[in-house]
């Protein structure tokens, strides 16, 4: 007997339909002998409907309170899905994240898990029961008060109690059907990969492929859990992500897939003194903003006046607040200006295979500029080459890449050792 | 500084708008110096709503689960009226009924608080904040389950913590201005009462009167808190219910109200053996069927024959449940036939008063013949008279006493001791 932990979001329990029909899904993997953990997002709106609530009471909502309210969802669509599973003859019974064990810090809004400790979820497994947990939302341990997760967080409580319940595999449902080469949107001969590495996956991930978030993806590698993203209105395997790539066979695929990202936007600090010290000063000042920061590139240049451009990117929703932050400290860093350029577009080529295959890098220049793409910045990690391009030539260069690397339909985009990168 | 518990209903909360309404009455009482518990119910709705949710995915939904999903409503509400307090600048926490202490039995849907252990209450009063406890439920002593407190559930929350705080005064905020003499829809020149001692107030929850349920005033009584019953649309004083009869003065008014009960049904068990154990045989059909029963009569009757008449009253919606019950043990029993009759009303003349004053009972009969309403049963207690007539005469019988009684209008029912009951 093995043990699953299934995670359905918001549009899946929409409704009482929809609640009925994933209630169905999970009583049919209990029949085929599996223990089944659940977990499951508010239903539909319902968290924006609670934000909007709150808003209406209190311009600024006090952060405690919110997660008292915002949790109120996921206790409700658990409590309803339990007894749509036992109206269909099975047991079982719904938890609030507190009750399940999850303990975590005391950040209202963005609290991090710290351990699970899913004792009761254990005494109804081997009660035979189906376990339903509040995902999203866990018990500070200094304050014992609620605090939910942040963006993510209920992939991230499915995977944390597949962890620490040591599961066999941890499913997240979705409304796609894996994760793809590139986005089915822009690229209409994507492919649905079998599986990707955990490294694969969290640089897609950091790289803008929506399906899963980068926590989610790290909690698993780190404690080994098989995660297998599939859509939840068929019965297709969709895409295990499992296994590092020190594990891979040799002759592997040199591309998983192409991500992309709109939301960002670039920042360049000119002419600030080359020496130690000053890119230091920079990004404490966009810290101290609780700005986070994607790439970050600087270059040699200008050597012969002592100064250096210094460029990084972030979330363009940030982008005003970070220039603030560093024109007000114009004196001490002693930049020339800012550049500001919130039309650009993030791509990134992610394949484990490219660390041993040289010709990948010239590859992927070369099939931007017969596409007519200028490459802006470059930044790249072992398995993974971003750039950055103007926005309204992204869809173009996703096409572009995915084409050159042989993504795309029929063909699998395998390159065998022996080619060089 | 005194202590102040404070009870608002789920219209009190019903919208975004009444809900700033009811933290600006909250913050005027913290800023009259008081330190202030407050207990909200679920808003508007919510309850009848999510009891919907609940049957369109479950026929016949689970009581835990239920319990699970309906307390999301009161947590809802108070998360709101807390950040609502907070935005006017004053200090508040929300908590569960598990956080708040409120320990109970493990009957999901009609759970029985057993111990009240408010310590975190207390600590958030201590650090000068107001403290908001969702009604109407506690936690399981037994299994940590998340368990329901059933009708008036909210009110004996307040009650429980008022108590357990050794609160100065429990306010119900509800939406009349307070204990009337009799219903105002049916008397018009009804009289508030400015207080009612607890056993007179036990009775009129009894009788019919819905201000305040059974269980909250007992709860009241049994711990000495003063319940002051006011509007929340005004500043009005509404009615206090404290003291006990023995308190009272020796001038004291003869009669508090009249309370009527529409909800009730008649079952006559006709010619059982006069004998010992037929009655507990009757009555044990209907607690096994889990009825609650009311009023109970049995005369003395066809005592030549060796038998006698037993009748009893319930809610009409356990009519033909008991009815049923009772035909299914018609042999054990070996009565002639089951009588039933819903198109009755109860009447009760409620005051501490009567039990020096012999002329009561007397008065109240006259008047009742002179408006030409036959009494169908009559049963009494130290300080009420309940009597059972045709329901199309309610009406006329209450306006007959409450006139009789000179309850209306100006002048207040007073008859002093020495004249006979």
């Amino acid at each position: 007997m093995s043990l699953v932990v299934q995670k359905y979001g918001g549009s899946s329990v929409a409704t009482a339909e929809r609640i009925k029909r994933v209630a169905e899904r999970i009583v049919a993997t209990r029949k085929q002998g599996h223990d089944v953990v659940v977990v499951v997002s508010a239903m539909g709106d319902t968290t924006d409907e609670l934000m909007d609530l709150a808003s209406q009471v209190a311009p600024v909502p006090p952060a405690r309170e919110l997660d008292m309210l915002l949790t109120s969802g996921e206790r409700i669509s658990n409590a309803l899905v339990a007894m749509a599973i036992q109206s269909l003859g099975a047991e079982a019974r719904s938890y609030t994240g507190s009750q399940a064990g999850v303990i975590t810090t005391s950040v209202h809004g963005k609290a991090r898990i710290i351990d699970v400790t899913p004792g009761r979820i254990r005494e109804a497994l081997d009660a035979g029961q189906i376990a339903l947990v509040a995902g999203f939302q866990g018990v500070s341990q200094d304050t014992k008060d609620i605090t939910t997760l942040g963006r993510g967080g209920s992939d991230t409580t499915a995977v944390a109690l597949a962890a620490a319940l040591e599961a066999d595999v941890c499913e997240i449902y979705t409304d796609v059907d894996g994760v793809f080469t590139a986005d089915p949107r822009i690229v209409p001969d994507a492919q649905k990969l079998d599986s990707i590495t955990y490294e694969e996956m969290l640089e897609m991930a950091a790289s803008g492929a929506k399906v899963l978030m980068l926590r989610c993806v790290e909690y698993a590698r780190r404690y080994g859990v098989p995660v297998h993203v599939r859509s939840s209105y068929s019965d297709l395997e969709g895409t295990i992500v499992t296994g590092s790539m020190e594990d891979q066979a040799v002759e592997q695929a040199l591309i998983t897939g192409v991500a992309h990202e709109r939301g960002e936007a670039k920042v360049t600090v000119t002419a600030v003194p080359d020496h130690p010290g000053v890119a230091g000063r920079i990004f404490r000042v966009i810290a101290d903003a609780e700005i986070d920061i994607d790439m970050v590139v600087q270059n040699v240049s200008r050597a012969a006046e002592g100064r250096t451009d210094i460029t990084f990117t972030l979330p363009k929703d940030d982008g005003p607040r970070a220039v603030a932050a560093l024109e007000a400290k114009k004196a001490e860093i002693e930049f020339d200006q800012i550049v500001y350029n919130d039309h650009v577009g993030k791509i990134s080529l992610i394949g484990a295979g490219m660390r041993s295959h040289p010709g990948v890098t010239a590859t992927f220049c070369e099939a931007l500029a017969e596409a007519d793409v200028n490459i802006d910045i470059i930044s790249t990690s072992e398995i993974r080459i971003s750039v950055l391009v103007r926005d309204v030539e992204l869809d173009k260069a996703v096409q572009a890449l995915h084409r050159a690397f042989d993504l795309g339909g029929g063909d699998e985009a395998v390159v065998y050792a022996g080619t060089g990168r």
